[in-house]
């Protein structure tokens, strides 16, 4: 079902130094499975993230958040799938609490050191009795194994790594993350992981965790869905002998930036790629907007567009439905014969109209492609966004409408 | 496929004295069926009418605008479908006002006095030479024969009737509508064209269409998209010996409001129970909101989610997705702790997180109704909105991605 989605082994994946990771079968949803992934933090390191925005964010995310405030030193993170301990109120912060507790038992530590989080199903209590049991089972594994224990609706992991030098040193990056479907950006992703040995300041995490995520997990959507548990965290472990980033004016910022922005983005586009149902991955891009956020207007307009993303799936070259996306994406002042329209190479629109020279079938060699780059350039500044995104197949309604049964 | 939806047939729809329907066959897309209305109106009336937000609005939006603008009287409006007539630039309104100059001709009028509309496919050149050709060729129609005159992917005919009294003269009012996908509000429906014999100034029925809009065809989503081509005409033919309505103050404003709010709120309803694979009927009602504006922005968050409607088709009580819908909708200072959602009259979720005495055979049940209300009290003032929409199914998918073809 996943579009270009290359498997991962774990030998294209960089160990990273300081991080040690095991997996568990609680049978929270399903038996016979890994639902629970333990990630142990060497101390020394910072750890910083960035969290959904929606109201109803789920307990391990106010707890996360709580955790990460308190500004002690994290040890630990604990993942479960299968129940998303979302909109379970009090209740469900006690519960997220007593696996971080036990967590924080055997670790020795103390129970703010421990972030938890959780994805699956909404409104539904936790099992915590049955994580607690399964945690002294668990058994080492490597970050693909870890990858596929975080997975829900997803096809298949979703794990990347970087290697790169700062001042001579050797840098490793290696991140994963599990979604497939309530996909918006604000976080976008349901869960996002990148760790890198690099050392860097708290500070300068906390920023580098927000542009990466703005550049990546927030520029993606399968459904227009925010979801209430949606965390991405980046640690660092502090081993490399690259030089410590203290300021995001250090000159291996940047450098790390581009490098963490490719694995997210990598991750991101992954998440498109094994979206529900998706049989096209959809490049939106953009260009030539007073704003990055009217350029992000425009894209996400299209890209949520049920209309869009059905003629997508169909490979029909129905491409009005473009430009009504683009009219209605609240840009109030727009000059539609300003405006272009291109799919890749071809130019659709122009001047408020059809492109004269438009001819059908370039639409439809184009529409018949399983990558899709669509192109908008409205004539009115320099600012530029791009937003990632999938079609709308009888499969997302299929994996949606049986998903809890 | 349409949900609870009546059929009509002529004799239960009021004839509007001052008002002459006929209805043509110009084979716009297929051949043999009726796609052109001209809907003839007496002198001595008045028109008022508000139209799709969307800045890629068609070129018969931007030709009626302009003709109302005008300030003349109206003559009559020319109605085809299966061409939108939208994306399609300066010659777009040449071929737009050519047929209004060919009516005008007949008519013996000014091209001014004549309102174009289209609906159907985005992005063709209009085939106004057919249309032409055609309009001598029509033939007198009832309102039941002009509803299904502007049907494109509709299912059924849309149209209703009320008449009341007004200082003890008889009033009537028939409404006719068109529309089942692109259904989004700032205008919701496609088309929408509502006429009554009472009189009424145009100052007076320009507020007056504004209001019914906002409680009716404003209140409605099928799936997000907001079309080219929105259009809702109030024809006033002033034929009826009522009173003439003069003022918003006048004592029969309310009572005609009231009627003509009932008949485009059935009209704007039975293109939400014909909405493009619609198999439930829902209404979102959210209470105890500080505005409308954001009791309307968690309705639609509600009503737009793919997940919740695809959780609807499914009679799947999956109701976390309605509460992560709540919390995404944009009220940033919202306590989910102090919110109540109901099913029918089903209590789901209070105080943050599910209702203890809620039972998962009650969300079953109600879910398995082909009429639903979802309720959400915010708790945080007295404002209030309702939406109505539809589930998402694998037939939406299938009609969409088969429109063109």
């Amino acid at each position: 079902m996943a579009v270009n989605l290359t498997p991962v082994s774990a030998d294209q994946l960089a160990i990273i130094d300081g991080i040690e990771l095991s997996v568990a079968e609680a049978g929270i949803k399903k038996a016979n499975r890994k639902d629970v992934l333990v990630v142990r933090i060497d101390k020394g390191n910072t750890v910083a993230g960035v969290f959904t925005q929606n109201r109803f964010c789920a307990a391990p995310v106010q707890i996360s958040k709580n955790h990460l405030d308190a500004g002690v030193q994290i040890r630990a993170l604990v993942v479960n799938t299968g129940n998303a301990n979302a909109g379970t109120g009090e209740d469900g912060r006690q519960r997220a609490l007593s696996v971080c507790q036990a967590l924080a038992g055997e670790l020795d530590c103390a129970v703010e050191q421990i972030l938890p989080f959780s994805t699956g199903v909404i409104l539904e209590p936790l099992p915590a009795d049955k994580i607690i049991q399964a945690l002294p089972t668990r058994r080492p594994a490597n970050w693909a194994e870890a990858a596929e224990a975080i997975m829900t609706t997803d096809t298949a992991p979703k794990a990347t790594s970087r290697t790169l030098e700062i001042d001579g040193q050797k840098v490793s990056i290696t991140g994963i993350a599990k979604g497939a479907g309530m996909i918006h950006p604000n976080m976008a992703t349901m869960l996002g992981f990148v760790a890198t040995d690099a050392p860097v300041t708290r500070p300068v995490l906390e920023q580098l965790v927000k542009e990466v995520a703005d550049l990546s997990f927030n520029c993606i959507s399968v459904d227009g869905d925010t979801s209430t548990n949606d965390s991405f965290i980046l640690v660092s472990t502090g081993k490399s002998a690259a030089p410590r980033i203290d300021s995001v004016n250090h000159p291996a910022y940047a450098v790390l930036k581009a490098a963490l922005v490719d694995v997210a983005t990598e991750l991101a586009q992954a998440i498109i790629r094994d979206g529900e149902g998706a049989t096209k991955f959809i490049s939106v891009k953009v260009e030539g907007g007073r704003s990055v956020a009217e350029c992000k207007d425009v894209a996400y307009a299209i890209a949520r567009s049920p209309l869009v993303k059905t003629a997508f799936f169909a490979s029909d070259p129905n491409l009005g439905r473009l430009l009504c996306a683009i009219g209605y994406a609240g840009v109030s002042d727009l000059d539609v014969d300003r405006l272009s329209l291109y799919l890749d190479d071809v130019l659709v629109a122009c001047n408020g109209g059809r492109n004269p020279e438009y001819k059908e079938e370039d639409g439809q060699r184009v529409m018949s492609q399983s990558e899709i780059t669509v192109r908008v350039v409205l004539g009115r500044g320099a600012a530029q966004a791009t937003v990632w995104t999938c079609d709308f197949s009888y499969d997302y309604v299929k994996i949606n409408a049986d998903y809890r049964s």
